[in-house]
């Protein structure tokens, strides 16, 4: 029997908007400590990563470890039926071929109750290794959205370097050329920071509609964390307050010239 | 000579919104004592019934009873020239081919006038006789539009099931089933009230389809009340205060199985 | 050399929205006084002009005259990335072949530079000769902006006719015939106000899908002036605030029956 109650429904709706334009299908993993999450998108070009601490959630039962495979679409479909302030409530039984969803308005004057049809998804979550970054970057999460959704005007790819002065994102196209520079900046507010700790310079070159896809992310909280190292994948990571995060890893693109 | 002064000129074209999905032409019927308007839809599934009561405009003057054809698609779209806070006044001489709509602005500082070409429309309304029903909710407007449209998601027929305890709506589809249930209550401010007054418990089967369309009128008012006895249409009405109301008629589907 | 540096970057953004759908390819003309632009729209049919003074902006320097040949949506693409509290600074050298544009941030936390690729466009700007009106109509620019939109759903032309008493503008079509009133109000807030300045009564003739284009203007200023003499082309003036204008001009149909 696997059951979990959030008081904070929203962050179960956002959690699925932000994964399902990527990823179409995948299993909720749930073992007595958390619910994750793990897919890669549809052309296996970039993974993404939902941990939620069982501590998170108001009330968290999970007898034994459960793996429910849902269609993305679907679920996101049902979750459209719950309104921000709802609670949600997961529910499955140890071999249920369908989860419950309830959501409850705050009043508890309107229950709503919904089952939807699960699948067998055949994947085993990779393990990811624990990594130094040479280069850290955090900043204002809707800053980060703007950047890369006014850059996508002028191209495909994009150059993201990261030296002591601050972090550059580049664009070359058709129509010209393009660079934002965001400055190390240490806001009074934490959420208007834009912290980068580094040890070496970094610059690496993305695919904009992936980081595109992450930016989907953004209303979970008010920063990201961008980990780059030469040669390895990016981190993109939305971190949720005292509850886990969701992270996207993206390989950098080969410059072939090089 | 017909003329209708309406200070709340919103009300008129809040109207014309909530049938001009469902309806494509209709007459509107102009008595000594109100202004009514009846029509069925294009697939004769439904009944729209406005009534207006004299008392509740401004200036009401109607010679003689009048019936003037429209085509509902045109009246919305002179009626969208006209502003929220405009005064209406809706004009015609006895025997016009045409339909004026005046709008002044609330310092008369812009006046507007519209000639809506007329059409002869072969209807004669139906008497609906007053009928005694089973059960009888009221709940508020927008919460009614919000359950139609979330449980579309699911599927295309909605079974509403009214008992003490409250009303429920369920749905079932090839993504799962669902069911939202309102409990009664009697919440402070009248507008978010749920109260059921029933004799017996009814559950009916109704096309959600339909009951989309109904809820465009979902501005007049705050409260929506349905009407459902077995085997007959079910009522959603939407009162407008101090005036009169807009009606939706639909039959339940009847189960074959049975 | 040529470098304009303007804190309320949103004007650039503004003017060239407001041209972008009327004209797709335009020089940037620069002298030591001002900038300005002068274009035909594709099928020939109306002029714009803009003219901003020199002493507008906060830095404005220009070494020799120049002409900047840019292609409107590629440049309404690029502005799309300032923020609308954002300085905005356009750069070229005197043979450039790209104009660069800089928008920094109000905190100068992010700092953007894009450069667009220019073109040569071959026109000569036409010199326009100062000309006294019959009429002249101020009238607040979202006014204008939603009789023209509401119009434009009876017909595609519309008559504009100005007497003492106001000006009225006239549309008639398939559905019907409408007319709105503007009087003479000489409000509190100059940007209520209508005001006709006027030596004899002028009616003149347009259509309607050009003075459409011509109030994507709307958010440069309160108001609109309308200059209007028979048989010649009406001027749609958009004041900018101490800085200059942008003025369209639209030759009148001429009735044949007439």
């Amino acid at each position: 029997m696997f059951e979990a109650r959030l008081t904070q429904g929203k962050i179960f709706k956002q959690l699925i908007e932000a994964l399902k334009d990527l990823v179409q299908d995948a299993n909720i993993d749930c073992s007595e400590d958390e619910l994750s999450i793990q897919a890669m998108d549809s052309s296996h070009v970039s993974l993404v990563q939902v941990n939620l601490q069982a501590g998170g959630f108001d009330h968290f039962r999970c007898d034994r470890t459960i793996s429910l495979g849902f269609n993305s679409t679907n679920m996101s479909k049902i979750l459209k039926c719950a309104g921000n302030d709802d609670v949600i409530t997961l529910k499955a039984e140890d071999t249920a071929d369908a989860l419950t969803l309830m959501f409850e308005s705050p009043g508890q004057d309107r229950i709503a109750d919904f089952e939807l049809k699960l699948m067998d998804i055949d994947a085993e979550p990779l393990g990811i290794p624990d990594t130094e970054y040479q280069c850290t970057i955090r900043m204002p999460s809707g800053e980060f959205q703007r950047i890369i959704r006014d850059l996508q005007v002028l191209g495909d790819t994009c150059v993201i370097s990261c030296t002591k002065e601050g972090v550059r994102f580049s664009v070359s196209g058709d129509l010209g050329t393009g660079n934002v520079l965001l400055r190390n900046n240490a806001a009074e507010k934490e959420e208007d920071q834009v912290i980068i700790e580094m040890e070496e310079p970094v610059e690496l070159t993305f695919a904009l509609r992936y980081l595109n896809f992450f930016t989907k992310a953004t209303s979970l909280g008010g920063s990201v964390i961008l980990s780059m190292s030469p040669e390895v994948p990016v981190v993109v990571e939305y971190p949720i307050e005292e509850f886990g995060h969701i992270k996207y890893y993206l390989a950098p693109k080969i410059d072939d010239d090089a």
